[in-house]
């Protein structure tokens, strides 16, 4: 369970129990009974590639992973699909202008509910520049990427997925789907 | 905004405002500043395949729709990857045992803030029946789909794009990417 305490509805204290009819514990109102679901949460990315190659890749400057690199992404917000999404944290994060290509994976974190979903991108200018969450934003081939400062798992899979593409003559537009499963 | 009124760390009064450093409204605790992020949800389904060109579907034995025909299909839960989300709502929906192929499609819905993956599934027997949010679970050619009475623009852009590929030799294993926007 995460830090809910008190329901969003009347301000009571919450309970963790299963409740009626279902199957898992969850936080119910004591008072008003109402049922609060925790849900994962969407995280939207893209590759941006240049030149066929080379990939975009930004220096967090925020935690987790604060300096460590991953492709520009973010959380999915309500009132956006999954492809604006996407565009807007590339330019929040990096100032990027990319266009949009196929989705390129799809990975799931279940102990931490979180879904990424990243696509291929391609990079329209070398304009870019860092956002405020971000200390400095750079393309890399696959040689130069660092891969022991690379911050999360579905960022070394998105990379390592794109890179062996590539070498077996890029994808043919099925996504590469992936989880990261605690204790595996 | 939703129908959230306290904060569910301490119990006080929520505000709705852009917090500092932010660009859009959101909960604050006009207490503690607790910020309370609203994101989409994922709905995980797939449709069973019969025989290359039948496909199960569920009547709804519960709202919004209810009596309209969908994939099995439902939330995401924290703690699971997609495609065991994808699993579970089909036995829960159909009782049906499926094999998992392909990512079928990704279709956004922002003004309610969800996003719908729809996988590509074998139906491995007909032993399948409605589970409780079932009022009747059945196999459709396209010529008996009750397009009438399809529960969701979800699910009517996953029918219609799975038909469509049937007619041009199948899919290429590219997933559909689709929206439903309100107003255009």
């Amino acid at each position: 369970m995460d830090g809910m305490k008190f329901c969003n509805q009347c301000g009571s204290q919450l309970e963790w129990r299963i409740p009626e009819g279902d199957n898992a514990h969850r936080h119910v109102c004591g008072e008003c009974q109402h049922i609060h679901y925790l849900n994962p949460k969407v995280i939207v990315g893209c590759l941006p590639i240049w030149e066929g190659h080379k990939v975009l890749l930004c220096k967090r400057a925020i935690e987790p992973r604060y300096g460590a690199w991953t492709v520009p992404g973010g959380f999915m917000e309500n009132g956006e699909t999954v492809e604006q999404g996407t565009i807007r944290e590339t330019v929040e994060e990096a100032n990027a202008t990319v266009e949009l290509g196929g989705l390129h994976s799809v990975y799931s974190v279940p102990h931490i509910g979180q879904v990424f979903l990243f696509f291929l991108a391609e990079l329209k200018n070398l304009d870019f520049y860092p956002g405020v969450e971000s200390l400095e934003v750079r393309l890399f081939t696959e040689d130069e990427i660092p891969w022991e400062e690379v911050a999360f798992n579905s960022t070394r899979f998105a990379l390592e997925r794109f890179f062996g593409d590539l070498k077996n003559g890029g994808t043919d537009g099925t996504p590469h789907m992936g989880q990261f499963v605690r204790g595996l």
